[in-house]
Order: C-alpha cells, then sequence, then structure tokens
C-alpha cells in the first residue's frame, strides 16, 4: 500500500485492515466483525501486559457470567437509564420464554456488585480489587467503526471497593497511573486525561476521567476511563462493610475500563505509515522475519540451512521469528512485511551464509538503510534494535500530539484549530449541566466539537477569562476537540 | 477441612469449591457461576498451555462474533437439530426487535465456515488451522454443576480445513495427542478416548471421539472431544477449493473443543486429598507460602526482614511466590494453603533466619516430613520438589484409572464393576444406531451404564464374543461407564 494516512485516515485505516487481514468486515451481523490472527495476536500480548499491571497493583482477575436478569440491571436508577438503549436481551432459551429477560452484559456493575455485597463484611474484606478480561456488547446507535466502535468489543473492567472516599480517589489516580504506564509507555499512545464534564458522566458515577488520543484526522478518541462512583452504587446494592465500632457503611466504588480492542486500533493507526502497520517491538506477532535471498541456485540449500541456524538462534533468545520461503520475490516479501508492521527484517544472502552475518532492516529506518552483524551478537542486537524502535514510536508519537495542541479565547480561534485537527484549550463557563451543557450544544452545533472536559492535575482555574462560547465568567480551561 | 472424596466426592467437591473460593454459586441466573481468582488464576495459566500446543502445531488465534444469525444455524440439519433446544436467543435491542433473532454461540461453526468460504480459495489457502479461546452458553436441560456442566463455560474450539480425507484424519490424531500432551502430561489427568457410538456424534459430525476420565465417585466426565466433520459443513457453507486442475471441491474439516473451565474441575477432583485442593506446580496460582514462624516476639522484624529476603529470591528466579503475614496463628495457616493446594509451604523461624535457610514441606508429602535447605539453592529445590511433586500426581492419578478398569462378560458381571465405579470393557453388537442403540438404552435403563463407544486405536474386534446385553454376535468391544 502506499497511503498517506494525515491526508486520507479513512481510507488508509480500512486499507490496512483489509491488506495485513486484522479484521474481516463481511459478517452477517451488523457492527460485529471477525478479528483475524494478526490482530488477535497483538491484542493477547496487550491482554497479558494490561493484566500484569492490575495483578501487580493488587488486582485479582475473576469472571463473571455475560448475562444479567433485568431485575438487577435496574437497582441503579443512573445506570439502567444510561446503558438501556444499548442493551441485547435475552428472552428465550431452547424452546422456552424466560421468566425474567437477561441483558448481555454491556459493562458488570450489576452483576458483580451483588456478589461484593455477600463476600465484604468487614475492614479485612477491604480493599477489594477484581478485575475481569471478557467481551462486552452495546448496541451502539452511532456509526460503527471497525476496533473504534463495535457492538461487540474486548475490553478488561476493573471494579474496586473502599472503605474511605481517600482511598477510592487515590485509586481513580492510580488507574490513570496504570494508563501511563501500559498504554502511553509500552503501547505508545500519548493521551490527555480529563474529567469529563457533569452531563457526559458514566451513569452512575460521581467523577468520570477518561483519556483522549488523538488519531491522524485531527478527531480524538476515547482511551481507558476511570470512574469514582462514590456510595452510589453501593448503597443500590447494599455492599457494606462493618467498621470497628460495628457500624455499617457503603464501601466507595471506583471502577476503570480498557477496552484492548480499541486501544489496539489506536495504537496502529497513531504508529503507522504510508507502507502499513508499525508496530511497537513488544506487542508484534513477529519481531522479525527472515527473507532468504537466493541469487544463485548452487547457494540455495546452504543459506536455507543458514536460515534455520538463525532462527533457531532467534527462537533460544525467545524472539518471535519466521522464514519467510514462500515463493514470492524478495521485494514482494518485503513490502509484505513492511505492511504487516514487523519491527526487523533479517536479509540472508549467499555472502551473510559465508560470513555468518545478518542483513537487519528496522520498519521505520529511512529507505536502503540496512546493517550487517554477526550472528553471535544478533538476538541481543535485534533486542536492542527493537527497543529503539518502540522508543522512536513514543517519542514520534508524543511530537504529533504535543503539536496538535492549542489555545483559543474566541469561537473563530476555536473553529480554526478545530478545522487544523487539533485539541483546543479554552476558557469555558462551567462543566455542570444546567450552567454549561448549552455552551457545549452550541459548539458542537456550530463547530462540530465537542467538550472533553478539565485535564486532569490542570491547576490554573481560569481567573478573569471569559467562556470562549457565551462570553459569560469562566471557571475552567476545557479542552475541545472532533471526537469518534 | 477433612473430607473423603472417594467415599464422599460430592460434600468434598462443594466443600472445596467453597472453602478455597472457586466459585460462588450464588449468582442469580440458573446454571451459571461466577469464578474467583483462585481458580481464575489457574485457568489462565491451562488457556496459556492449551494455546501453546495449539499454535506450536499450526493453529493461529481469531475471535469469532458471540451473536450467530439464526438463519446461519440453520444451514447443516443436523447441526441445527442437535442444538437448537440449548439455545440462548436474543430478540431484542435497546428497545426493538430484531429483524432476525440471533444465537448467543453453543459453538462456533456456523459462524466461522461462512467466513472460511470466504477466505479458502485454493490449495494455498490449505490447510486453515483456526482456534478461538472463549465462552460459550448452552441451555443445559440436564442437571447443572458448577466446572462440570453449566449454562455459561470457557473452552477452546479449533476449527480446520484440509484438501484431503487423509490430513483430515491425520488431524483428528494429532488432536488427540495434543489432548495427551496437555490434559494427561501436563495437567496429570488420565483418560480414554473413545470413538463415540453413531447415535452419540457431535450434531453433523462422520465420527466423534471423545476423552474419558474418571471421577473419584466412579463416573466419567468427558474432557476433549475432536470431531472428524468430512465434508458435512463444507457443502452446506460451500467452503470449496480449487484444485490444480481447476475443479471445484469441499474442504475436508475437523473439529475440536477442550473446555477449560471442565478439564479444571476435573483437575482438581483427580488430585485433591481430604485437606483440599493438590495443584500441578505449574498451574498453582501460588507455587510457594512462606509462612514465618514468630517465636520469642525479639525475633520477629529479623525473621520478616529474611522473609523478604527469600521472596525475593523466588520471584527473581521467576517463581509465584508470597508471605502469609496476616495475624493468623501458623497451624491455621497451614490448614489455609493446605486446603488452597499450594505445593510448598516454607517455615521461616529464627534459625531459619540466622542460618539462611529454609524449612519446605510439600503438600502432598506424608505428615510431619520437613526437609531443611539452604536459601543459596532455595528456587532450584522448590521447582525440583515442584517437578517431583507434579510427576507424583500423574502416577498416582494413572494407578487409580488403571485400577479402575474392568472386563465383563455378562450384565451381571458388567452391573458388578459398575456398581464398584469402574470403566468396563464388554463385547457389543453394534456402534450403528439401528444395530446398537437399543442396547446401550437397556443397559442405561437396566444398570444406569452408559455405552461410550470403541477404544480408539484399539485393533481387536470382538470375535466370537456375543455381545453382554443381547447375546448376539458382537462386533466390537464397547467401553461402558456411568456418566457424569
Amino acid at each position: 500500500m502506499d497511503i498517506d494516512k494525515s491526508r486520507n485516515f479513512s481510507d488508509w485505516f480500512n486499507t490496512v485492515i483489509s491488506d495485513a487481514a486484522l479484521a474481516d468486515l463481511r459478517y452477517n451481523v451488523k457492527g460485529f466483525v471477525v478479528f483475524r490472527p494478526w490482530s488477535v495476536k497483538s491484542m493477547k500480548l496487550m491482554y497479558a501486559a494490561y493484566e500484569d499491571e492490575l495483578e501487580a497493583r493488587g488486582h485479582s482477575p475473576s469472571l463473571f457470567p455475560a448475562l444479567i436478569p433485568e431485575s438487577n440491571f435496574k437497582i441503579e436508577g443512573e445506570h439502567v437509564e444510561g446503558f438501556t438503549p444499548q442493551v441485547f436481551w435475552v428472552e428465550q432459551a431452547g424452546g422456552n420464554k424466560l421468566e425474567e429477560r437477561l441483558a448481555m452484559r454491556p459493562t458488570s456493575e450489576t452483576a458483580m456488585y451483588q456478589m461484593y455485597a455477600l463476600w465484604i463484611q468487614g475492614l479485612a474484606d477491604l480493599p477489594l480489587k477484581i478485575y475481569q478480561s471478557c467481551q462486552v456488547w452495546r448496541h451502539e446507535t452511532k456509526a460503527t467503526k471497525p476496533f473504534f466502535r463495535s457492538r461487540e468489543f474486548y475490553w478488561i473492567e476493573a471494579h474496586d471497593c473502599f472503605s474511605t472516599e481517600k482511598e477510592a480517589r487515590a485509586q481513580v489516580k492510580e488507574d490513570m497511573e496504570m494508563t501511563e504506564a501500559v498504554v502511553h509507555q509500552q503501547f505508545g499512545i500519548p493521551f490527555l486525561f480529563c474529567q469529563r464534564p457533569e452531563w457526559d458522566k458514566f451513569p452512575g458515577a460521581v467523577h468520570t476521567y477518561a483519556a483522549d488520543t488523538l488519531m491522524p484526522d485531527g478527531r480524538v478518541l476515547q482511551l481507558p476511563s476511570t470512574h469514582l462512583l462514590g456510595t452510589n452504587f453501593a448503597k443500590a446494592f447494599n455492599v457494606n462493610y462493618q467498621d470497628e465500632k460495628g457500624n455499617r457503611s457503603p464501601v466507595w466504588q471506583t471502577c476503570y475500563g480498557p477496552c484492548i480492542s480499541r486501544i489496539y486500533g489506536a495504537m496502529f493507526s497513531v504508529h503507522g505509515d504510508s507502507k502499513g502497520l508499525v508496530l511497537p517491538f513488544d506487542f508484534a506477532p513477529l519481531q522479525a522475519v527472515i527473507v532468504p535471498i537466493l541469487g544463485k541456485e548452487k547457494d540455495g540449500l546452504a543459506i536455507m540451512k543458514y536460515a534455520e541456524e538463525v532462527l533457531e538462534h532467534l527462537h533460544k533468545a525467545g524472539l518471535r521469528a519466521r522464514i519467510d520461503s514462500t515463493p514470492s520475490t524478495p521485494g514482494f516479501k518485503y513490502n509484505h512485511w513492511e505492511l504487516h508492521g514487523v519491527p526487523i527484517r533479517i536479509e540472508i544472502g549467499g555472502r551473510e551464509a559465508e560470513q555468518k552475518s545478518l542483513t537487519l532492516v528496522v520498519r521505520d529506518a529511512p529507505p536502503k538503510t540496512k546493517a550487517t552483524i554477526p550472528l553471535a551478537s544478533a538476538a541481543e542486537t535485534i533486542r536492542k534494535e527493537g527497543r529503539l524502535l518502540s522508543a522512536r514510536l513514543v517519542s514520534k508519537a508524543d511530537a504529533y500530539f504535543n503539536s496538535h495542541q492549542a489555545h483559543a479565547k474566541t469561537m473563530d480561534e476555536l473553529k480554526a484549530a478545530l478545522e487544523r485537527g487539533f485539541i483546543v484549550r479554552a476558557p469555558y463557563c462551567s462543566m455542570e449541566k444546567e450552567e454549561g451543557k448549552a455552551c457545549a450544544d452550541e459548539i458542537k452545533a456550530k463547530l462540530v466539537g465537542d467538550v472533553r472536559g478539565i485535564k486532569y492535575g490542570e491547576a490554573a482555574p481560569a481567573h478573569g477569562e471569559k467562556c470562549v462560547q457565551c462570553g459569560k465568567a469562566a471557571k475552567h480551561f476545557a479542552y475541545v476537540a472532533r471526537q469518534y
């Protein structure tokens, strides 16, 4: 392929999904896709990285049923209102109508918290920090787009309980730190954590904090969000603990939801180039591919034998590698594996076989940049080059993200910045629904811009500034962007 | 706990599930359970072992939608007849009735093979070997039992396509070899692979081969099954390939389904003892637990500091270990971790801290068997003891399984052996439905015995023998057992 993603992101995105066989969109249920091996292998590695991070921070894995009785679902009022329009309902099993219809989980609060009520008795049971890796189903009414928004997606949901508000707030912060450690540092995706406006919170939450990353077409995509649930759900589901004095109080709760299939989509969109995927070394299904260059026929056997020796050397070092011994030309293979984002290509011809060397080409190197290295240190060099590649991806993504930030004081400035595909900081009247939602609606209607909220940790209130939309005294600096 | 599983397996099973917190059965949808961290951690390790084996043998992971349109489901006649009574149906999404109702997958043939028809064109696309790790839903009408039979379970399904019958038959054999390599060699569960009678095949299959293991109450439990699908589904779903001469032919298919949540149940049932779980070293969530013995108060700090040093040593070696620093007594902790099946207990008191040594107790060792070893070689020794423990579990399970096999020539002999909880080999008239099913029905009615089929690879036909039930000439030796 040869498509400039900054000029035609949609075309680039669809072409890479199809040509690198990431997903097949022809499945005959609308909004559902088939994930193919090349994306699934990366997503498995991403799941493992995230689960390791969650477990290192005290979370334990569990598995809750995919079906939730309608009555559970109705226990928390805001939650049912927020999710009911999106629920797939099961009403029949075998030939029989069920006594009560069952929701296919759109998220698991209402499945999990009734169990938490049974498990939590006293302070010894707290904190309770549990996650599950699973798929969820939401009958999205917005246009679907593979990886970014589909009616079935693969995520992790972590649901934590504490005896104090302070610990719950600390957990929200930790969730953001985990996002930094995994999504930014490991997957190389920069983002901005915003506290969402009151009118755009998770149904049932006190506060919602969500990470927005920027796609090459200048639209932001929401990555993991973490929610301070307060005691809303705990009161509704009777999740109480008894303190030292014998008083029973509702627990403080948080939940956190990294969506792996979406983050994978963001990852390849952020790092890809005109030739196709560019994958961080640790999350590439294949880290190195060996392409034998069989020039003269008589060398063929020796070259293939040496290629096997190289492969064994890499496998022994724990690298994911293979030989491409298909009958295609080397040039065809180069394009094929560049499209698939394999970090390191190893070319092996007669000279390399004779010298016991390897010629390396790194996926993001300028054209014709090659290095010949000895076999003895090949695994070590490849690992080093892989680390350097991943580090470059982070830097490049950060540079792009940081260079697409703007400030606006007027609607004209805001409009101009949004049209250039920027995330825009602008003074804004209020994040309360009654005072502030009308301006967000206006910005949406006039400029196709979305008010994403206040940047987490941004100390400066907007003293003396005027709301970019209504001109009233601004309480905050809001971040505005066009969204997916 | 202190329950003899051979005398009261049901009580043992329920107690261990509850006391070791493997699952919570109080979820409010019938036949659905919540899997808790201790079982989920082992199941994650088991999934990884199985996926590694599948990938080493050329399978690639994919993810197909959980929902299947009813029309797909009806394409293969036997399949729809076999599964329809068990399907959970989705008919509503949000507030709207769907145009076509959707089945929650009870198995994925009908989701996958329509995609295979798009992916397979010529010989270059074959063999196609794909697996997915997922959950499936079946509205079982039989009594449910956690892990063994529930309405939602966690499995892997591998679906393979070939150009020849020979390759498909070789795959069925390979599936059995994988079962041996993983379920027997790694999980330590012995089994017998039987070709199921014609009346007991997977709906749509030409042949079904299934592994039966034996539970402590003398009933067999079906573990993975592999199915030669022939060209039945390929013809129904138009999965064709074009050969060198330009002729289009349907592919030959196989499918294979190891159910991880059930195999986990079998694993702990086979290895457990009167004190609780006994887990193979590689599949224990925690491989070693350190119990500090704080005798005199003044030693406490030094002992705890040394325990941290030991833990670091074990973590560096990649072992899953932790310190139990709860306020309970050492005796309470011993019982607790024995119940949970932790392979190695490390006792650390003043003497150990002073000598830089560890006192080890292996989970299946006779009472009071302890060994004191130096810290320097602790990780190595623990790994060796772990390997030995796992090997003993396999031998012990094999010995039990082999000693519960019997032969019968008469219904009285068969009855006696079934009542003793044996798997019984008996001459049998026929595995064809018209000729042989009546005898199976009689054996079920009279003896509560189930005809499991012919042992895979058993060469000897039953020359000159008479069917144990009807007395007609026996074509085969059948295996009969009481089943779950």
